[in-house]
Order: C-alpha cells, then sequence, then structure tokens
C-alpha cells in the first residue's frame, strides 16, 4: 500500500476473526516493528508474540475486569456526544465489550516488551509525568500496526494490561528488567476492518512559531 | 512511496539544508501525524512548528550543550566497537555535532506538546519508569518522520530538550498543562539521506509465548 492510504485509513479494529495469519504474514509485520528508530539505536525493546491458547486465554481474563471499570468513565466522557459522534463512540465501546470477550480468539497478541535500563529518559527528573521512554517503543508499535493494515489484518493499540504487569512478567516469563507497555491482538477482521477516521484537522493541531498562532502554510 | 520501503529506509537525517519546505508538501507531513491513533482518539498532543530565526536560535542554543553532556556516554557505549560498527557510531557522532550547531538552520522545528491530563496512563502506579503516555504521542511522531521520508525530506526525533521543558515552554508560550516531548528537525538532506538502516533480526527481537522461545513463523 501507498504510505498515506494506510495511515490514512488505520482504525482500531477489536473485531478479530480466529482464522489463522499465514507464517509469512505475521513475519513481515513483524519484520516491519523492528525498522522503527530508537534512541541511540539501543531498541530496548521486544515482543513476546502470544498465539497459545491457554496464555490467551489467561490474557483475556485479566484483561477483561479493566476494560469494565475503565468503561464507565468513558461512557461518562461521551455521554454529553450527541448523533453521529455519539453513535461512533456507542460502537466503540460495543467492540471493546466484543473485544473483552473475544480476546482469547485472536490468532495472536503481540506484547511489547521494554528494558528502561538501556533507555535515555530525559524527562524523568521532571515533575509532570513521564512519557519519553515511549519514544523508543511506540514508533514500532505503529510500525506494527501500519503494516497489519498494509497486510489486511485487524488489529489494535491497548495498555489496559500494564495494570496487570506483574502477573503478565509471570505468564510471559520476563527476566528482570523487562516490563510490558503495549499488548495489540492482530487477526483478520470479523466486518470490513478499516475505514474512515476521525481527527482533529491539522489547522486544530498545529500552530506556528508560538502556542494558538494558526499555522501559515 | 509503498509503505515497507518508507519504513525500511527511515533513518536519522541529522544534516540538513536551509532550504524552504514547500508549504504544501509541509502540511502533508504534519496531516499525517493527525492520522495517528491515541488512546480514546483524545488526540491528546499538539505541534508547535517553529519556523521563525530567533526562536530556532534559540533552541539549537538550548539543545547544544545537552548534546555535548550527553556525547562522552555514548561514546563510551560504542567505543568497544570495531570495524564498520565503530565507523557508523562515529559519524552518528559527528552527525550529532552537525545538528548541534545547525539545528538553527533547518527551516521548521516540530515541537511536539502534550497533556497528561486527557490522558490514561495505565503504568503511572507502578515502581518501574512509567512510559504508556508515551503510547497517545510517539505514534504521531512516527507518522511524521514516515511521512518526511515519503516526501524526501530529513528528519530526526530528539528528546534532549525535554531537559529544558520550562524554558522551550515559555520560548513557545505553551499554557498550563502541556508539556514537551519531541523535538524533530525537519528538512531535504544535506547528502543522500535515507538508506540502509541497521537492526537486529526479527529473530532476536520476536519471541513466542514466552520470552526466550523462538519465533515459530
Amino acid at each position: 500500500m501507498e504510505l498515506y492510504d494506510a495511515m490514512s485509513s488505520l482504525r482500531a479494529v477489536r473485531r478479530l476473526r480466529p482464522d489463522p495469519i499465514p507464517d509469512l504474514v505475521l513475519r513481515r509485520v513483524l519484520t516491519a516493528a523492528t525498522w522503527a528508530p530508537t534512541g541511540g539505536n539501543m531498541q530496548p525493546w521486544r515482543i513476546v508474540l502470544v498465539r497459545e491458547g491457554v496464555r490467551k486465554q489467561r490474557l483475556e481474563d485479566l484483561y477483561r475486569p479493566h476494560w469494565e471499570a475503565y468503561l464507565p468513565g468513558y461512557a461518562a466522557k461521551t455521554a454529553s456526544l450527541s448523533g453521529d459522534a455519539l453513535a461512533k463512540s456507542n460502537r466503540a465501546i460495543e467492540a471493546g465489550n466484543y473485544l473483552a470477550t473475544h480476546l482469547h480468539q485472536a490468532p495472536a497478541i503481540a506484547v511489547f516488551c521494554f528494558n528502561p535500563q538501556i533507555m535515555t529518559i530525559t524527562d524523568s527528573d521532571l515533575t509532570r509525568p513521564s512519557v519519553v521512554g515511549g519514544g523508543s517503543l511506540y514508533p514500532a508499535v505503529q510500525n506494527l500496526l501500519l503494516a497489519c493494515r498494509n497486510e489486511g489484518l485487524g488489529c489494535v493499540l491497548t495498555t489496559l494490561l500494564c495494570i496487570e504487569e506483574d502477573t503478565v512478567r509471570e505468564l510471559l516469563e520476563l527476566p528482570d528488567g523487562w516490563y510490558t507497555c503495549a499488548h495489540v491482538p492482530i487477526g483478520y477482521p470479523v466486518g470490513g476492518g478499516y475505514g474512515a477516521i476521525s481527527r482533529r484537522s491539522v489547522d486544530e493541531m498545529v500552530f506556528e512559531d508560538a502556542w494558538g498562532d494558526s499555522l501559515s502554510c
């Protein structure tokens, strides 16, 4: 696919068919993740690709209560919406419910792991929440998502399972010093999968030279 | 460009020509960033695109001492390398030195800002460094980098200026509650720009079902 076509039609796909993914397709998607840039080219991440049934079911069992706990807050945030926006939000909630009860059916779940000891986290001493560690991790996740789009595979970036990190670390036998940052179920879409996405316009998202000043290009 | 061609040839370009970037090209690159997924589709980031000379020079003046402070550690890490790897590391250092003294010449510097209050950071209560906030930010940065590649523009993801966040916030007039997470200089490459990248193989980066178990696909 052409780059912009892939990016502009990549949306979260939470209804995944259990059909197997051909080995070569899966390998291309995983290889795309390895191409991402990382600070000092350290590549401080690894994927544990979960394909075995018992472990997938365990991940679902850990995920479901956190989805259920997250839901009321999300629903409250979107309750003031109306028309199309409300309908869209309700569809997202239903798809999320589906994922929370069918995660084990996804043919693969890519669990991204990372090691902060080999990362330079330049905002670790600031008083606000640190995010910079993610700069060497989520570009790889995004490459994986885009590659899935390219291959006709559905997927969605989730992070709720980080709350259960201790249990997940044990389940996937992660060594000391390695943690989890993303859990991406992958599979062929139940429905159409991809399509139009709704995002704020570039003029709302980008300022020029100073906050609030309109982009001149 | 085809997606995999863009991804597999995207590398850090630190020597940038001062030549202007056509408005429509810049707009396409910025639009690509807006397409990225974010948690709950909140899009909790903005870009301040710095094109004005005095502000770019100020960013360079803030950046340079932190590059100089970072360099000895990086050089120490790579000192044990030899042959091609050492040569590559030395070239990266020289390109980094170039950037630290020519940042103001880049026609544009995209400063990514974020607001943690509209993000769900699921690893904020864990005892290890938090990274999940980056999950709603760096996919957009990666989209921008890939779009630059697509347009023949060079760029590099930097985070050193986060150390100077208070000063940068004032310089770019960020409102309360908004912080910085990436600074991406953008411009046409002085040299060839893109080309082969060196990354670990997928078999080194991906395990199956449990840490250390080889990928079967």
